[in-house]
């Protein structure tokens, strides 16, 4: 029997070591959910009003589970994911890019806004209103190929800096935003921004920044007009014409028609993501509506209700009439931005 | 030494089980790979152009991989996934809906083109030209939420049959062609419509017909307008004002705007279709271009140069010249239809 007895004790030896490999995957998984997937963000109401929200969406057999193709995440950029102070980032942009045109445009010394604004003449530049800063982020939109177009995005990224933070405008992203889209995707969520900025400037930096792909992108457009070269080379001309603006009102429509579901779960800042929160919130089911609330100067910027950028003053009110989540920044994110100790 | 010899045989034994186990996975995929991935397609050159690129984009460490992310896909939808015979089935949709719609506009009766296409006067409807086409459109697609648009779309799908095959119109789609999309994505590839058709229409019923999901298919568009009810429910109006033409060089356009990345492969079937085979070609590396021309009249349609719809004519050139891949629908294709025998 002592051959038969040791013959059966290996095949159990090799029967354990067979179903600890198996289970070796899951396992391994298990124990990486146990760590804390959102350790920017302070402990709190906040934070549990997240990850309760994924748990009973991601429960198979609840009554609040959710498929995993309807598990759309939408995120406004400017103010939410990346800093909009003390300019929005891609007005920064035309400007720079402004300058750096202007050896190529002599012309522009003796033209409105130009002059003004390359003399550094703010009062005559204030003059020209409003119209006269389209036409100075026109200047840096149009006139290019998109491929032209995206070189000089990429340019301008590997050599701007922030003025207050002095890094590079695509590290100034919230930490505590990059990882709750992380732990979104891992809970298999599609991730997506829907923001009023340009689809292809933001494009250029967010896969790297918030591992969104170009085509999980929604932003304004320009018109873009086909043509060939003399070489039969097809390109595309970026023209000085709005295609169509993602932003307030123009988001729901934006989500309509590039997404074509509606979202279970949006997070914004300003007024600006207003209609977009109403929109995701209206369906049926389990929803979630966030806004980043920027309260923290010393870290980053303090403002709401009177800001000229980024203004939170009707989608604040009915956040608080409807429950809706409000990250208070200074109490609810550990660490602001990555670089910061 | 016979213990030992015997203990050695079991561990050996049971050795080989653990490999085959490890094996299986592999082996099953194997095994499943040599089972041909698109049956209704016959041996030849062109399905040879299609299985030899993509082996050549995921052959790992070969010259012309290319990562799963880069693998875009486009696929126009009237014509090259769907039949477009005798009219273009939207068109179709839309004179139904319009006869449909026609008890609540008794001023219908005495207004033009509607007096005239209710009445069935073809030559009145002819008189009025394309404007009266687009008036009859417009009224099947404006003027309603695009919640009631999404309704009228499954309702009519339920009920509606094509007048030859007599099936509902999303059964009227190749079989051939959903075997390659299928087929693509098994191989990494990201399948998108680019299509001339409108996009609230086609995302209806593109995932189930092609599974392809609705933030995958792009089209043309009309505007959308956000408002908030009496009870403060938020609705988009689809009001009767285009907002993107997606055909033509609308279609690098379209790609441009809501995909973000050059597709390495695209397929058509008409001039409609030129620009963005001519836009997928012009990048770096392996590209592919197919285009379905319609040759079977007894199967399906035959049409090409001289046809008002779906007409192949300069794109046709093109892929003669450049040596595109032509699909030769009655030699090419074993079947067409799935409900075919």
């Amino acid at each position: 029997m002592k051959r038969i007895s040791r013959f059966a004790r290996a095949r159990r030896e090799v029967r354990v070591a067979v179903l600890t490999l198996l289970l070796w995957v899951p396992a391994a998984i298990a124990a990486f959910a146990q760590t804390d997937p959102l350790p920017s963000w302070n402990d709190g109401t906040v934070k549990k009003s997240i990850t309760d929200f994924v748990a009973k969406v991601t429960t198979q057999g609840g009554a609040d589970f959710v498929q995993p193709a309807e598990r759309i995440a939408v995120f406004d950029n400017d103010g939410t994911l990346w800093c909009e102070q003390p300019i929005y980032f891609q007005a920064a942009f035309a400007f720079d890019r402004v300058k750096a045109l202007a050896a190529q445009h002599p012309e522009w010394k003796q033209q409105q806004p130009f002059k003004a604004f390359l003399s550094g003449d703010k009062k005559a530049l204030a003059e020209q209103g409003k119209k006269g800063l389209l036409t100075l982020m026109a200047a840096a939109h149009s006139g290019m190929t998109t491929d032209e177009f995206a070189k000089s995005v990429a340019d301008w990224l590997a050599t701007a800096k922030h003025p207050r933070f002095n890094r590079p405008y695509n590290e100034v992203i919230y930490q505590p935003m990059v990882e709750l889209l992380a732990y979104l995707r891992a809970n298999g969520f599609k991730t997506f921004i829907v923001s009023g900025g340009g689809v292809e400037f933001m494009r250029m930096w967010a896969e790297k920044a918030y591992g969104i792909p170009p085509e999980q992108v929604v932003g304004s457009s320009g018109v873009t007009q086909y043509g060939l070269d003399a070489a039969g080379k097809p390109s595309l001309l970026k023209v000085a014409k709005v295609q169509f603006i993602d932003d307030g009102p123009g988001k729901p429509a934006g989500i309509n028609m590039v997404i074509g579901r509606r979202p279970i779960l949006a997070f914004g800042n300003s007024d600006g993501d207003h209609q977009m929160l109403q929109w995701t919130m209206a369906g049926n089911g389990v929803r979630f509506a966030g806004i980043v609330h920027h309260t923290d100067a010393a870290r980053e910027y303090a403002y709401d209700r009177p800001s000229k950028i980024g203004q939170l003053d009707k989608a604040w009110d009915e956040a608080k009439a409807k429950g809706w989540t409000v990250v208070n920044m200074k109490q609810d994110w550990k660490k602001i931005f990555a670089f910061q100790p």
